[in-house]
């Protein structure tokens, strides 16, 4: 096969601040799958990528040729309409065990292909796999069945979803190529397009507990990719919401199934409550149900019911106790005061020491191990109340999630500490 | 071994405009030799500089960590006083072939490990190669006692020499990594640095036919290898000097040879000899030989005896005739006029399509293969001259060549065309 295109070349284009075309997008991408671009060619582009950025032109067509590498699922035969939702990550961020059955509640239907927890993040099929029994591996006919049967499918994303992005993002973790947004944004949304959804709400976390530290990246990332979103006709809105605190009062994968049950029964903490409430809105809305009080079905029992089916149809037995650790220890608080500081990165870094989380793909989690706390922003407290709560099975990690949480938390005697917002900002509206 | 740094935190640095210390510089380079950096990170790495670029101190580590990668060549215990001199490469540049035994004929020791051409530019190894019997490789003790004995080597630079260099020349060739300044400086100066010679003067070239397009980059290459010259006690200056037009009247193996030969009788065009002689003046200076004049010993035979003996301790037998190539092609002046331009690169590469150059490392040469001609800017030109003549051994590379040189003379017939200067400037002074 002769090539149309010199690698070389293209990276030069990038470095030398040009664009590149779309016939030769969709040849670097096709070639660098084939082993034609070698690695230390794409990790050179990416870097340039990273640096010298990419037209917006540009990142729709590459989003597209890495749709192309792969299957493209097609649920246009389903009647109601898909929708799904992305989070980019945080701490704490386990919404999507209540959103998706609340959503399934209103007649929408949720095919939500998600992935497992890496670093202080964690991961949804992580958490699902806290219950006994229940099965993250699916076929594309088992997703379609049940999205038909339940109306929602959480489930692991197959191999043939977008396989250059796999085999890109494997490269960028090992080359300093991660936090490039025009790469970021095309990765999310190619596997969000090729699973075949007719409308997606993103949730793009910002503060010390996401990948995006700042507001003004935050909001870069989000229009991105709603551009990208709905150039591919997939009809795209994002939030942006804050992790500068953890979400809610746990992380750690049993513990936040248990919290997202709480949410399922009219319980849970305040600010999950909004923001499934919130999310759900924005995605009912995407596929025109609208007029609806989306709050009451927490309240009801509908969406618990649509989330015992989910389990159940996923082999999920809601009837057994989720494991719980065998060593906990508690931590106090050192003065009376107001929260000032509450660092979510902290909490989720503790989280993963305990063992919650993973340092690579391989490594396998402890589904009881994790942290849970009783604070929040602004919240009054007094010397000696217990703030946070270790979890393990393995007593020998305390130490070091001990030390992730020195200064994590900031009692102020001084002045009076506002709440934070949850949402700070609407894109796509 | 546990290693100190992780490759992916250095690339961060240099990727979010930070400095490395030398013990990080000193690691990378040692870890990418080792095999530890991986080439897609050592790629990311390079891109990175190139287009953030490195602090003075961070490229003298760099070279210096370059250097240590292999052995150091040790001329000391010489007497005369080593010098030597590097051309960043261009069209029609034999300068090494007459200055070599010209510098020696003044008492100094001439030890110039050179390289071989690659596209449009020439070797110097595989333009002594067109003389029947020339060898290029020398052991180390070989060329000790030649310089000894002829007070000059012209050889190839053994593989212990900057091996770092090697891998990571290769690397950057590939990835759209070459043109860095930063990445250039230091892969020149860690061989010449490493040969051991005690001054060195860089020909840093500037023009269509040379790396360096433009006088602002020259100078910032030209300032930048001075001060690793000089930093690593190596007496160092730089000239920048024109390669808008072509060097001489020849380009090509052997027919760079024979104005070489040309230019040691006394002969020879006058660009060749003013930039022989002004070179030769400055690395004679850099080894205390003054007040002489340099030109004579072009002149008075001196400089070509010392050719003589330089070629013949190579096994090179100048009794024997240099190759002629089987086929030659004329072109006339179309106008009558003043040479307004005439372009070093169109030049370069009809005498890599006829047969001079290589595409890739692996292949071979003509030696008889090139381009001769008339002409230079300012001159004046009578319609039907022959302006350029094309030498091959293949008849089938004309059609390519003429196309390469289709606009590479302009006659004007208005203005005058001012000569242009061959020496611009002056670094290191």
């Amino acid at each position: 096969m002769i090539e149309p295109f010199s690698t070389i070349d293209l990276i030069s284009t990038k470095r030398d601040f040009g664009e590149l075309s779309k016939v030769e997008i969709d040849w670097i991408i096709d070639a660098y799958v084939r082993g034609v671009v070698a690695d230390e060619q794409m990790s050179a582009m990416a870097m340039a990528i990273l640096l010298n950025g990419m037209s917006m032109r540009e990142i729709v067509d590459w989003t597209q040729a890495m749709i192309n590498s792969g299957e493209r699922l097609d649920f246009s035969s389903l009647s109601p309409a898909t929708v799904d939702k992305h989070s980019t990550g945080g701490v704490g961020d386990m919404i999507t065990l209540p959103l998706a059955p609340l959503v399934a509640s209103f007649g929408a239907a949720v095919p939500q292909l998600s992935g497992r927890g890496l670093g202080h993040t964690g991961g949804t099929l992580d958490k699902l796999e806290a219950i006994p029994g229940w099965q993250a591996n699916l076929t594309n006919e088992q997703m379609l069945n049940q999205l038909h049967q339940v109306g929602a499918v959480i489930c692991a994303a197959g191999a043939g979803l977008a396989p250059a992005d796999k085999k890109l993002y494997a490269l960028r973790d090992v080359t300093g190529t991660v936090p490039a947004i025009p790469l970021i944004a095309s990765s999310i949304m190619s596997k969000k397009i090729a699973e075949g959804t007719s409308a997606l709400v993103l949730d793009v976390k910002v503060g010390s507990g996401a990948f995006m530290k700042t507001i003004e990246q935050a909001r870069t990332l989000a229009k991105t990719m709603v551009e990208i979103g709905n150039a591919a006709g997939v009809k795209t809105k994002a939030l942006l919401t804050n992790m500068e605190q953890p979400l809610g009062k746990a992380a750690g994968n049993a513990l936040e199934v248990r919290q997202a049950i709480e949410v399922l029964n009219g319980a849970g903490p305040q600010d999950v409550i909004d923001l499934t409430v919130e999310l759900a809105t924005q995605m009912l809305a995407l596929v025109g149900i609208t007029g609806i009080d989306v709050k009451e079905n927490l309240e009801n029992g509908k969406a618990l019911a649509k989330w015992q089916q989910l389990i159940s149809a996923q082999n999920g037995d809601l009837s057994k106790p989720l494991p719980a650790a065998k060593f906990t220890h508690e931590i106090y608080a050192a003065d009376s005061g107001t929260i000032a500081k509450f660092d979510a990165l902290s909490v989720g870094i503790a989280a993963w020491r305990l063992g919650a989380g993973r340092s690579r793909k391989e490594d396998s989690v402890q589904a009881a191990a994790g942290v849970t706390w009783t604070i929040e922003l602004g919240q009054k407290i007094t010397k000696g109340e217990p703030i946070l709560t270790l979890h393990t099975d393995e007593e020998s990690r305390f130490d070091s999630a001990i030390a992730a949480l020195e200064s994590s938390v900031v009692i102020s005697q001084g002045e009076s500490v506002a709440k934070p917002n949850l949402i700070l900002d609407r894109i796509g509206e």
